[in-house]
């Protein structure tokens, strides 16, 4: 990935430094964010913080109220500034900076601004507002070939019907009308169609499964997000450009069945112990995990919840039963399915080492998306060219990114270092770390296109 | 062990055998049980099960109307066929053949009749019953210098109390006078003092911590119990020899300590999982355990609770926490105390590699009970005299043997192979190893003061 960065060879060290670059590719720039935009960011996170803070922490209910009141303030703010703005039938905000040439499809970005409950104010609304400030910085640079658009997209949380990715999903016919009909978990009179509805959207399209946006209408998206992870922080990086979004293998029903004893009578050698069996399976995943990070494989794996039986918890009794989900997630299919392949192995070797049957289920599958290499090493030469430092690194949680990319528009998504997670009221993001990431989305955005055209 | 036996050289096997045995102790022979004893028996371990069936198992109560009556049912017979009998001041009951020099000590055995709830027939009851064909046999075989003693002893299940092994205990003054108040489980109206009183123990003596029996009144004491565990049946012998009982070290509150996380968004080098940690934690033990075991060390381990925390339950969560029971068994207290530093250890590796607090904290401790190796030696003798397959094993299961050995009695334990594990009503001892295993109790019985003075 770094062969086509400028490199500074042994040679250029003794003192023919920047004399001979053996670059292929043009140094591109960083797009400035100019002071005033960048007030205007801070004021709308402010803004947005006052209105949907419900006492503990940030509430913008999916198809809700605080939602659609989010969406018309950024679109109020759009329209000050001479952007067009129009809703789409399920109820999405498109702000759109036009271009000269209406023929070319549009470059895009977006993200969402509901939350969950007692969130955080950055999950959804730092890739908006960074989106926002794209089209601005975009639109003071003078007239373009290309339009922009931002998209605000419905529902990715979606905390309060059990289903992400409800408007991006709308976008592309993935919206299955079965969802219609889904209880509000917090008011199961309540269905998604009614709180459609009520929030504007043309149900009647999106049950017949109206594609709203064809992907050839775009010429790639991108989208910037809080790191929900705490890798940034620990390397000391305000921005990070995703690799992959992990899809996951969940087996919600594993278990380890052996057989109960009495934990003084019985010697090792007639033992059918299930709590070693399944620490043994989760040991032998953890050495075989390690590896695969070493051979440079992009890998987590958890088990979330592992226990004995509670109704025969007895200290002095040798357990014959364990219960355990068990999950893993990668960018690459091809290794989620050597992992599951490698995990039924280990099952195996156990059962005839300690005669207990790890029983794991089928898996449910959720696939990876993968994001455009070129759009990553555009990014990266946009770091690398303004001397920004940066960490290349896979996003752990789903986004609307991998809606489209699995739609077949080529992606990126850009990272901001946060502190403490996401979900939760202490999500923690830098302005000045922010605006580093808004360059880059726009510089993606600006220049993305024609990156790929190369 | 075997050295001091029959051996065959080499040099037998040219055609000497039995010309040059290298005996310094004689070859013991076992007594024989008459036929008729034999039926004795038989009829009253069918006259106990037919009087304290409870519709599912046996279950003769700690101090209550069951124990009781079966232990004057024992009484009965023991007076019929011409033994002596008295109550001691804990109610436990002493049947006598007496020797014709009443100045040496009474060789002593016995086991208990109480159970637990819903229990087998042979828990406990085995030991008596053979205590008592020992006594005939021994009557039979006419008069002999020393007396025999057969104790039935009070509340060794104690399932009523909590607190096992009340009769023995008060022989030697190691009743705590405490546990008079402690309340009937099932009946918290009524205390352990109030029982007691009930089945005509003498409470003021044993509150006064009166001692019933010194260790000088008697040269040695022998139990036959079923045996608990699997082993004998897995390795078809009817008989087995107790080398010790195995004391133990118990955990009951261990925790790991790491910290919750995404178990998307945070990879394994910024991970404190609790359950790796703890898996770990009980890999490491299995090996060691392993290794112990073929360094011929006695040793059990058991991890009975294992579980992360159900408030927490989530399959996309990395646990912060996991709780666990750690119990280690083991006839030798240095190897106790060994694994238990093991243990510490390798908890303060994994705190540096996994970044999980592993506390144990410390160990609720039970000593181990030795049992007497001159009587085991002779007991292998007279097996293999007889030609009687058998195995020496540790027991890893208490038992009123053990009150004996701390208290400075040599003690030996006889053990029944017995399918089915016990404290269940599907203990199932067969007539034939029962009488294998009464008559090594009653050559232990009659041959074990001669050995121990030799």
């Amino acid at each position: 990935m770094f062969g086509a960065l400028p490199v500074k060879s042994s040679m250029d060290a003794r003192g023919r430094a920047g004399e001979h670059r053996c670059m292929d590719l043009p140094t591109p720039a960083l797009p400035p964010i100019a002071p005033d935009l960048a007030q205007l960011a801070a004021t709308l996170f402010e803004e947005l913080r006052a209105a949907h803070h419900d006492g503990v922490g940030i509430t913008r209910e999916t198809y809700g109220a605080g939602e659609t009141a989010a969406m018309r303030r950024v679109a109020a703010v759009a329209q000050a500034h001479g952007l067009h703005m129009a809703w789409d039938a399920a109820a999405n905000l498109r702000i759109t900076l036009p271009g000269t040439d209406p023929t070319l499809p549009l470059a895009c970005c977006g993200s969402h601004l509901d939350s969950v409950p007692q969130g955080g104010n950055f999950d959804g609304a730092a890739g908006v507002i960074a989106g926002l400030l794209a089209l601005l910085a975009a639109q003071r640079a003078g007239p373009r070939p290309r339009g922009l658009l931002l998209l605000v997209m419905r529902g990715e949380e979606s905390a309060w019907y059990g289903r992400p990715y409800l408007g991006s999903s709308a976008l592309f016919g993935a919206f299955d009308p079965a969802w219609l009909d889904l209880p509000c978990l917090q008011d199961p009179a309540l269905t998604l169609r009614a709180a459609m509805l009520r929030e504007g959207a043309d149900v009647a399209a999106i049950a017949a499964g109206t594609k709203l946006l064809s992907p050839a209408q775009i010429s790639h998206f991108v989208e910037l997000h809080i790191e929900q992870g705490p890798v940034m922080v620990a390397r000391s990086v305000p921005v990070g450009l995703v690799s992959g979004i992990r899809g996951n293998h969940r087996h919600p029903q594993a278990r380890a069945l052996g057989e109960a004893a009495h934990s003084g009578a019985v010697p090792r050698w007639l033992r059918r112990d299930a709590v070693l069996a399944a620490a043994d399976f989760a040991m032998r995943l953890d050495a075989s995990w390690r590896v695969l990070l070493e051979r440079g494989e992009d890998l987590v794996m958890t088990f979330g919840i592992f226990t004995t039986d509670p109704r025969e918890h007895a200290m002095t009794r040798v357990p014959g039963e364990m219960r355990f989900t068990f999950e893993y997630r990668s960018e690459s299919e091809a290794t989620l399915e050597d992992f599951h392949a490698l995990a039924e192995t280990e099952a195996g070797e156990i059962a005839r080492e300690r005669g207990v049957r790890i029983s794991l289920g089928k898996p449910v599958r959720t696939p990876p998306a993968r994001m455009d290499p070129r759009l990553l090493a555009l990014g990266q030469r946009l770091c690398t060219g303004a001397g920004l430092a940066h960490e290349v690194l896979a996003s752990g949680a789903g986004h609307d990114a991998a809606i489209f990319a699995n739609a077949g528009v080529p992606s990126a998504m850009v990272f901001v270092r946060n502190e403490h997670g996401s979900h939760n009221p202490h999500e923690a993001m830098e302005m000045a770390d922010f605006l580093e990431g808004a360059r880059v989305l726009a510089g993606l955005l600006m220049q993305g296109a024609e990156e790929l055209d190369r």
